[in-house]
Parts: C-alpha cells; structure tokens; sequence
C-alpha cells in the first residue's frame, strides 16, 4: 500500500528539497484517510487544510507492472472522498497565503464539484498575485480529451506555468494544435512559460523571449510512475529559489531523475544536500 | 513454488488467448499434484484427461537463478508420477476430440512408457487427422542427444508442425545435420511447417514454399524461462483461428515477448486483449 | 542482514574456489558476532584464529541503495570489536602458517592498534616469506585521503602484491602521482605485482617485465558490491595454483564477474567448477 | 489480495468437499474480476453462471486485523459490479438446474436490483422444488437491522434452512424476539431447519421435530473469519449426502474447525479424505 | 526496522489519542536520524525542539524474539547521538512550555551529560508548575542497579508522578526497600502519585489517600513490548483530560492492552475513538 | 528452504552445546547437498565423514502446516543420495573414534544398504566401546510397524540409550508389549537406560535402578517438529559431560523446550549459555 496522488509527489517533493509545502485535499474519515496524511505529515507536508469526508470512502488506484515495460494503472475513484473537494474547503487554506498554487489536471476530473472548486482556487490565487501552476496531467482512464479539454483549456488560462507532456498540449489548446501553436496560444493567454515533458529527451520551456531545452539526466530507469511529478517539484523549487531558467530545468530533470531511478512514486525524491549524487555517477557507484 | 512444464505452458497460453484447451498429464495423488491441477483449472485448461498416480511422487524442478544471466536447472523427475504416463491413460482424452494435439520432447524422455504413450498418441492424433505439433525441447539433463534424435526423429514424422531452436533441429534428423538440411528432410518426412526459434531474433517458418522471418518484438528481457512455449501458443492460436503464415508467426513473437518480459514460466502470457499492448510501446509506459 | 567485510569477502572466494582460508579477525561475543563466524564457517573458512571481544559491540555497515546507480553506505565501526584488533591477536594465526597473508586498507583505518596489528601482520609475514597482497580499497567515510596514504605507502612496501582501483594508487604512493609514477614507485620498493582495477574496463596488472590488460567479462550487472574482493580472490586463486599471469588476471576477471552478476558481497562466487559457466553465456540462459 | 465473499466460501467449501457447486455473482471486467473468477475455477466451482460487468468496478474488502483479537472491516461495494446483479442475470444459471440455492444476506444489502434479484431467485428456487438455504450474515457496516429485517424476514419465508448467530435471529423475525421466538415463528412459516451458529460453543439444529446442539471441535484458533460460512459448506455437504441432522451437525462443526485453525476465510478448508484430521488432535501433531 | 525509544512510544501514545506532544531529544544527521523524525512527525508528534547531532551515529537496538517466551536486547547507544544530549538543547523545548513533561530513566544511562540534561529539565520543569513524570525503566544492559539509583532516587524528588515495576521500586529509593517501604519515601518527598505496573495484574496507584487496583483489560498477548509505556501513555492522557484517578488508571491498562495486543512497540496504539474497541471483546472479533 | 534431519539436529544441538559433534551422512552433489553441509558447517558440526553421491538426488521433505495444529509432512527419499548409505562410507568416520554414536529408526527405513550399514555401525561402535544411543523416531510415511520392528528391535540390542515416544517402544520389543514389559526387554537385551519421550509431559528414565520422571519445562509451544531430537541432545550433551541421570533429564527437557517454543527444527537450540533463559520466565518476558 502506498501514497499515490500527483498533487502529494509535488508536495513532498518540494519539502524534501526543504521548502514549506501544504496539501489541501479531502480524504476518507478512516484508516485509509489516515494512512494518506500520516504519510504527508512524516515528508513535513502541512495537511492542516486537508478535509476529512466522514461519508465516502478513500480513492484507491491499482497499479499493476503487466511487462517489464508496460505498468497498468485502474481508478477506484468514483464517489471517492477526494472526487467531493469543494470550493468551500479550498477557502482556508488559500487564505493562509501562499506564493504558489499547484494544481493537476487529474482533480478537475474526478467530479463537478472538484472541477469547480479547482477552477475557483486558480482564479482566486491568480488575483491574489499567487504564482499558479498546472500539470495537465490527462488521466485517459477518468474522462476524454474532449472532455478534459473543455475544463483544462479555460483553467490554463489563470495559470503562470503550464506543464503538459507534448501530447498533452492540445489539452489546453485547440484540439489537434501542434506544440508550437498550443504554446504560442498559451503565452498569448497569460501564460508565462510553457514547460513541455520530453521523458528520456528532458524537456523544452517556452516563454516570451523563446525556447529553452534541457537534456534528462542519464541514470538507469527502474519506475517512470511519479517522474513528471519530480520534474514539476524541482522546477517549482527552482522558482522558489530564485532560480533563473536553466538552472530551474536543470534542477527539474535532476529531480526527475530521482524519480526514475527509484522505485515508488515519491519515495525516492532528493533532499536539497542530495541533489548533486547523481551528476555523472555511473551506474554500480559505491558512496563510502 | 510454482508450476512449470512445457505442456503446461502451451495450454495456458492458449486458453488466455481464449481457446478450449485440455492438459493429460499424470499427477502425483496428493498436495502437489493438487496443485497442478488447481493452477490449470484456474487458467481455464480443462484437466479432466489428467490422472492421479496414487503410488509416485509430484516431479521436482529446481530452479535456481545462478546469476544475472544464467539459470540453473535441476530436475527431481526419475520415478516420479509424471514418468508413469501410459498410452491406456491418453486414449479417454483423444477420443474426446481436438483440433490440435500438441507434444513435447521432454515426455518422451522421462521413461519409456511415457515414450510410448506419446509416439502412439502422435500416430492415433495424426490418423485421425488431428494437426500434430511436436516442440523438440531438448533437455539434457534428462537424457543425452542421441537418445533424444532416436526418440524424436520417429515422432517428428507423425507431425504437421515441428518447432526448435537452431541447435535442436539435428534431433529430428541426421545427427549432425545443418539446418538447411535438417528442415528439408522433416518436410520431405511429411511435416508441413518447421519452426526455427531464434530467442532474441525472432523466428523463422519453413513450409514447402519456402522460409519466411519473424523479428522478435523488443521488450525488457526479465526472464526468457517460457518464452519458447510462449511462442509456440501464439503460434497455435494463430492457427487455430485460421490466421496466415505471416500473421500465426506475428503473434507467435507477440506472445513469446510477453513471457520474456514478464517473470514466471507462464504468469505473465496475454489475454487476447492484451496483445496490442506491447506493440512499440516503449519502457516505462504507463496505461492510465 | 548480511556479512560483509573485504578480508571476509576474499576469505570467501578462495574458500569456494577449493582453497584453504583462515580469517583471523575480532568479533563482538554475542549474537551478531556469532553471525558473522557462523557464515564464515559455512563457506569452509577457519575461523580458530578470530577473536570475540567480551566488551565490545559488532561494527555495522548500513548500505541504501539510494538510487539504481547509487549505493550509499554508513559505517558504524567507532569502538566496535573489529577496531580493537590488536597485535598479540594475531601472532597464533600466523604462527600455524600459510603461503599467503592477504591484507585491506580498511581495518588500519579503524583504530591505531587495528593499524599498528597490520603493519605488525605484514612485516613478520614478509620476513618469513609469506606471500603479503594489499588492497588499498580506501574508505573515504572512514579517514581522509592524506591519514590513509600515512598508513598504507609503508605498509605497501612490506607486500608482493598491491591491488587498487586506479584513484587509490596515489595512495600507496606520492600524493598526486599519476598511475605510470605510483607503479614505479612500487616495484622500486620490491612489491612484485601491481594490480589495477578498472571495473567495466577489466584490470591492469604492471610487473617489472611490463603491463598488461584484461578486459573484464560481459556480464549483467546487478551488484557491483563486492567485485573488487572478488577480483582479488580469483587473483590469489590463480596465484596459489601457480598459474601464470595471464590467467591469474583471467581467473581474477571472472570471479569478478560473478560479483557483479549476483546480489549480495559473496554471496554468488563461484565453485570451481562453475567457473566456465558465465563464459560467453548470453544473457537469459537455462542450463537444463 | 485474497478472493473473499460469503457465498464463494460456501462454493468453495462443497467443491473441497467433491460436490459440483457454482457461483452465480457479477463481476468487474478487469484484472480484480479475473482473479475472482480464477480463484473459483481453480477451486473447481463453476464460473460459467458469472457475469462480467463492463462498467463497475470490483467490490473490495479491507481486513485489518487491528489488534490479536480484534478484526476490522472496510467495505468499498457501494456502486461496484456486484451490486448491480439483477434479476436477468441468475435467470440462467437457476435454469441450469441444482439440488440446492444458497443465499445470503450480504447480496440483498448492496442494492435494489441485488436484493431484487436475490428474492426473484429463492421464490424461483423454492417453486421449483429446489432446496434454499439463507445465511442472515448481516453486516452492519452495509445496512442497519432494521433495513436488514425488512428485506430478510420475507426472504426467510422461501427458505428450507436458515442460518444466523444468535444475534441475527431477529432480522428473520420480529424485532426483539428471542431466539426461541424467532425459530417457532420460522418453522412456523415452513422453515424446515433453523441453525444458530454459537462460535466456540458449537450450533443448534431447531427443526420440528426439536431441537440439538452439537459442541465445537477443539482446535487452535487463528482466524474465525469465514467459520461461518465453512460451517454452512459443511452443513450443506451433509444435507447432499443425505446424512441425518445429527452427522450433517458433525460435519459442519468440523468444516467450521478446519476454518478457524487455518488462515484465510476459505483457503484451509477440507477435502474429504482430510475430515478426519482433527478428530481429537492435540495441538502439535506432526502426520508423518 | 523499526522506531523505538520510550519516550518516543509515550509522545505517540499521547498524540494518537488527540493530545498535542513534542519530543526532544538527539538524533544522528543521517537517513537513521531521518527516519525517527519521519515517524514521530507521522504520528503527529512536534519534533521541532530535536537536536540533529553533525558528528555522532544513531543509537541502535537489537531485538531478537529468542523464544515465543523470552526477547532479548542488545544497545549501540555507546557515543550514539542519543547519549549527546544536553541541557543547553532542552532549554528552548522547555521554554515553549508544556502541562506535562515526562522523563524516563532511560536517557540517564546513556551519558553523563545526558544525565545533567535530564535532571535539569526536571528542576527546571517543577519550578515552573510544569507537572513532571518519570518513569523508572532500568535497562540492565545499559548500567548497574547502584548506578541507576544513584541517578534516578534524586531525579524522582522532582517529579508529581513516578511509573515503576514492582521490581524497580527500589531504584528511586533506599536499596533493597519493599513496595510500601520505597512508595511511602516517595511520598513523603513529595511524589503524589506512584504507579506500580504489574504486567498482566494490571497496576496500582498510589497517593496521600491510598492504594488503588486496577485489573488488566483481557487480551491476548502478542508483544508485550512498549506496554509498558503505553500504560503511561494511557495515565497521562487521563491526566491531561482531567479524569480522576480511577478513571486515568481504566485508560492507562486501556492503552496498555492495546500495546499488548499489537505487535511493535508503538504501532498499535489506538486512537481515541478506538479506545472502547478492546473492551470484553473475545479473541476472533470481527468488526463488520 | 530449511536443512532438517533428526541426526542433523542431534548434531547441531551438540555442537551448540559445545560437544565436538560429526556427521556422516550421504548427500546428492549439487546445490541442495552443499546446501547440508554449508548448514552443518555453518553450526560446526564437523562434515568430514560426509560423502557426496554423484549420481542420486538430494532427500526432500514437504512440511505443510494443514492447520494450527496439525503439520503433515510428505517425503521424497526413495532413490535419493541418503538412501543409498552404505557401510563402506561409514568405516571411515567410525575409525576416527568418538565417545558415542546416535543412531536414528530414520535412516535403516530408506533403504537396505542403510539399513545394513546402521546395523554395522551399532555393532562395530558397540564393540569398540563406543555408547551407542538409538532413538527409535518411527516414519508411518516410510514403513509399516512390523517392518520398523523387524530392522529396529535388533539394532536395539546393540545400544547402550533407546530413546522412543510412549507408541514406539514396541518397535523395539514384541508387538503389542506395553510400556513396562518393553523397557524390562530392552533392559534384559543389556540396554542400560531406555528414555520414554511424553510431549508436553516430560519424560521418564528407566535403567536397572528404576524409573525416574522429568516434568517438561513450562513454555509457549510454537512448533514441536524437532522437540524429540532437541530432547536427545540435551541428554546426550548431559551424558558426555558426566551429569547424574536427574541432570541429564532436566537438561533434556531444557533443550526440547527452546525447540518447542522457536520455529523451525534445530533453528532455535540453545548454546550452553542459554540454557538458565527459559527456567521459569514467563510469556513476554524481554531481557534488557
């Protein structure tokens, strides 16, 4: 049994590489529930926003390796306590501050009122001046493009970053845009940059003065599962930090790289003073 | 613990491809031949045809994974109820009826009774028009090349399809024959296709109209232990839905490429559905 | 919960190769202690000439694989029964004999006594014509480069043979020296051989009559722990079988090989009849 | 993961026992309803009356055995295939014809159309002169007692044999009766046989005839979930053999005892060469 | 692995029944340091007043179930980071202030300067009227009888609560004193309540108004590690909830059965709304 | 996996004890025959007199735990390596000398030479003055009663100590002799003391002084395999180090009782420093 959920990797993410990190999300009023937040609380993840359901049951996510290559991924996730996060529950926590609001695309899936309330927390944080991140994260399992399109597409639009792997842009875009239009359509609508997720390719940002790429870190891959969400903590970290745009992709494919060469989602993700372990170590190093 | 066997294998593999298929085998009369049938039946292959010895012990197989790359074997067969098989115990099971009679050589050469129930069940299937397919699977730890060739050339007579590695091909013909000449002389014998497993680089098919390649499908290797009986189920099922040369020996390498990628002897062969799923996928996929 | 340990390691390997070994070490006087003589005597290893020290705990190593590519390894060996090695202990061991005193660079970096006990070892070896091998193997957790090379140059001239990686030469040599430079200095000062280990890329060993290379064996790589020890008792293996240089290094290449094709420090030398099994065997082999 | 379900106990129990028994339920069309159905054939119990259900998901227990004594459960059934069984669906199988419907109350608590189907299925079963048994095993978790007495005490009426824990007895009858009450008002209503499980205190046949109690056979316990049901599967078996009350009594505690001395809710059940085993066995007995 | 460290197990026990719980103590700066704050953190104890140590390795503890009857366990806590705490370090913890600060006679073994620290906190602790509890836990391993009360009978002076085994009693009075002897002493320096653990006897409470017995909550016995500490756990709950003697001792044995009950030291531990969970429940329970 | 064998164990518990202890057995040469020695060795017993058969496969024993309280055990000896024992492979061993030899009712069951070569054994130590001690351990699995007691009665008369549990002392007296008529034959035979193994009630000891009874240590029994041969080193290690009759019996049902309360057959015997830990101390009882 593990802690799964794109929105907790990035939040753990981020307090590993030692930042204040909250999750304002809605679990089951049970073992399960508490299993959730027991796990985000030992990562130091703030979970005093996070809501208890006392009448539906946790979201579950079965994830079966089928091949060496090939992981199978089923949602349990209907009438799931998470699927009933309200815009009434997100007020807390947004007005405790924050200079950055991260969001998936996943949440919105899940039910109306999620898909409400996350557009309500975009909007909201984005008139309040806080930096608003989206992860496109399309779920093909929980609902169509057209369908994820029709909600993602108009959230881009409160966003500052978006994330989206490249076949994924057109998520938030016209339907069928190539990438360099679905950016360029992104910029026009507010977006300040554009990251686009490469896998073993690294990654491209866009922003108005152009594009940027970044190779991956080349370690050996043993789970991909959680890679996009490493990349996207590394690369909020880097904000966090005042980092200039290379230097954040070049801690956002580090962070990635963890991912990958580790086992689980999250589990493996660096602390601050670990970042540098696997610049250039070849596989089969030995620290001692 | 786990079941193995090459017939074993090659059932399984056609009724997750959706097949009625039937194991009759000889199964020790306790916990562990128990076993054996409770793991068929659950695969769906129908165990009725099996029988129970009351007096000999389950055959052992020990595997060991003596490193990375090699697998050692050993085989705890000698008297066990499996070498008891008698030509009287196969004769319920094929007047029963079937498309297909599939045979290996590894019962052969546990004991000459089970010799000669399966020479006589290979010259009755073949009589009665049933398709006869004869998979070498030469062991050599259960008896030496030469009384594998004086065994099987016989056998592979009564065949329509044999199948064997490029080294295998000489015990269903001249010892020492090149693999030119021993496929000539088994299609001259009457056998209507050969195949020629090439592990990681596919196969090869010869008929009457000549020689046709297969690449294998590229996948994660994990554990190449079952990926002959794998091809050789896909190759069956191809078969047995009336498929092409081409298109038995597309799924043939399909089917073999799961079980190279997945752990088990046969844990990780497709359901029907599941076939496309390999097909270029990279690794690391996630279906979500 | 393993054994590990450098002179455990190659106590090992020579053990299963046929050999007789003694390791003649301190262990604490409790479970963890009896563990470690425990698995040291089911490998065949004399353990009469250890010690157990009545006062002192058992020294740990803690190893994370912290990613695929990265192990990480702390060391809990301040105050523990193997750095209390002293002199006196190891005067009845070597007094029973032997054609071969194999030494580390770790235990003198546990202790002044641990340290004063090696030199002590090697010099009363040499003296009495017992063939001394040094392995440099420097533990940077456990003191610096510069204490090291204080400790180890001088024990170095007391030994035939000195094995390290390519980065530890300048340890038994000057500061700074470059492989050419460090070599020279050694054979100046009467050690006979000098072996370098070069990983992936196999191993030099320098004499007075030249250089030569062994590229290591193409194996899958699992668990590079361990190798070096490995390496070394293949070394000695040939050695003690008077076998010439050439096949002392093939010898030591390929006990090597099954390190890093196995998991665990020790756990998968090799017998020596199982010596010829990895030779040119491509991965996903079944000897059956 | 563990197959777990009251009637699927029962399915297995007789099957164990050599009695053809099968399982008429709904599941998902995924992996978690392929290892229901598998467990069942591998069990022997025919599948062929399920039903696979394209749209809902599989219903899941979780068991936490929260202290030695104390065991916990979470159901997630609340819109999962099986609580869409219907009425249509066990049209078929009933058709199939048996000797014996087993019911529980668990089924009529997961919907209308579940409950529906459960009801349409006794008053077919009892019409056409099949034997229905009914195990109340309510669930409190899933219903209260008396929305549970609304749809079991009618349910009771098309029943032959009926099943509870003396705290159960009421749901078949008026609230707050007691137990003799409540199984004069069953018999009364053409229950032939009324059975109250009293755990370690063995059972109680009341029939018209009277009443009989059989003590518990004497085992170690360490897990009493599923007694009940391998109760019923032992009661059942004697009633198909046509053994008189007080041997179908004996057989069901035993079956009863094969559960709680065993792990898991059905997997320690007998066959029926083994009911003998635990006729006065000391605890430590070794068959050898 | 597992966290454990009494003063640990009572901040767990007190959190997890909804208390607010800090725990200061010193830990290793290394993964092993990491993960007793990620546990503490996880049960949502305050670990905002621990000491990382930079120089000194974790504190370990063996522990083998020799027989189902005896444990046995070995301390490395020579020189941990454990034995390093110091009073400088508790000044800031005690300054936030606290109702309650409980000490064992654990960390007192560890060092000199742990002694100090721990003896200052509780002159400083009861000067300021915060209510100290001390429990007496001798660890034999760690040092002698004389030793501990040496340390502890002064310690106890500053304490409103001592906890103590029958057998420790004595440590926190004149040598070899019996139970009413070392209780009345205690007393008369100004202790106002002595608790007694009994282990299955449950315990007994002593004040300036008597003696007062509470029986064991019936349980089966799984590890009757950490019972001890969760009894205190219990008392303190009640203390902090205001509940009078009687009713602090029904949740001390409470708390305490569920430690017995449970495997692990603190993993067992209920929650406040599972408190009536154990209570006359006989083993094989199943909450459903 | 786990090594087991009742001379194996006797050994082992001698060896833990402090005796000098060898083993003479017949093992399969491959991984599962090393696998025995590396076990003995491991416990240091001495495996000089061992042979290694090249061409017989390893003995198995299938230990099924059926039930809490009932293990059934499936054996796979016939044709394996220690069937084959033969009388020349024991003359070796035998000349090395020893102060006694334990003999099984084990070994003479798997064979006619093993047979013929224990009976040699007992002879010839009988007459070299050597104490023989037989436990007579009937296998129902193995042979009938009347062939035990054709084999074993005439051994009997050769040993100086007849271990046997209640029901086997008429295998080695007439058929259907009671307890006090067997022993008096067994006695007359020149048997000196005849030991009555009684579970959980201890023991009695008859020579030609009387009859003496050892209550069994009171303990929480876990696994029982392997208590007999644990109660016969404990005599045994008694007799070799010159205790009275009521010392070796109390040290008997020491050793048998750490069996009973540790998992596994020989895993948990005690060393001679363990003994005093289970006198008297209760379940849960941790020493620390």
């Amino acid at each position: 049994m593990h802690l799964a959920g794109a929105e907790c990797n990035v939040a753990i993410g981020l307090a590993r590489l030692g930042h204040r990190a909250a999750w304002a999300g809605r679990v089951s009023d049970d073992e399960l529930g508490e299993f959730v937040l027991r796990q985000l609380r030992a990562e130091g993840v703030d979970t005093d926003g996070a809501t208890r359901d006392p009448d539906r049951p946790a979201g579950l996510m079965f994830l079966e390796r089928r091949t060496a290559d090939v992981t199978r991924v089923r949602y349990h996730r209907a009438g799931s306590a998470g699927s009933a996060l309200s815009t009434d529950q997100l007020r807390g926590p947004l007005a405790a501050g924050a200079r950055l609001l991260h969001l998936t695309g996943i949440t919105p899936a899940l039910s109306d009122s999620a898909r409400a309330a996350v557009t309500w927390a975009a909007q909201a944080a984005s008139r309040s001046g806080i930096h608003v991140s989206l992860d496109v994260n399309h779920r093909a399992r929980l609902w169509s493009r057209d369908a994820a399109r029709a909600a993602l597409a108009p959230l881009a639009a409160h966003a500052s970053l978006v994330i989206a792997s490249a076949d994924e842009l057109d998520l938030v875009a016209e339907a069928g845009s190539d990438e360099d239009t679905a950016v360029a359509g992104l910029l026009r609508r507010g977006v300040e940059t554009v990251l686009v997720k490469l896998g073993a390719d690294g990654a491209r940002a866009y922003t108005r003065e152009g594009v940027r790429h970044a190779p991956a870190v080349a370690v050996t891959a043993v789970d991909t599962v959680g890679a996009g969400d490493a990349f996207t903590a590394g690369y909020l970290s880097g904000y966090l930090d005042g980092l200039d745009l290379a230097d954040r992709l070049r801690r956002a494919v580090t962070v990635g790289a963890f991912a990958v060469a580790c086992h689980g989602d999250w589990e493996g993700l660096p602390r601050r003073d670990e970042l540098p372990m696997i610049d250039g170590r070849p596989a089969g190093s030995t620290l001692r």
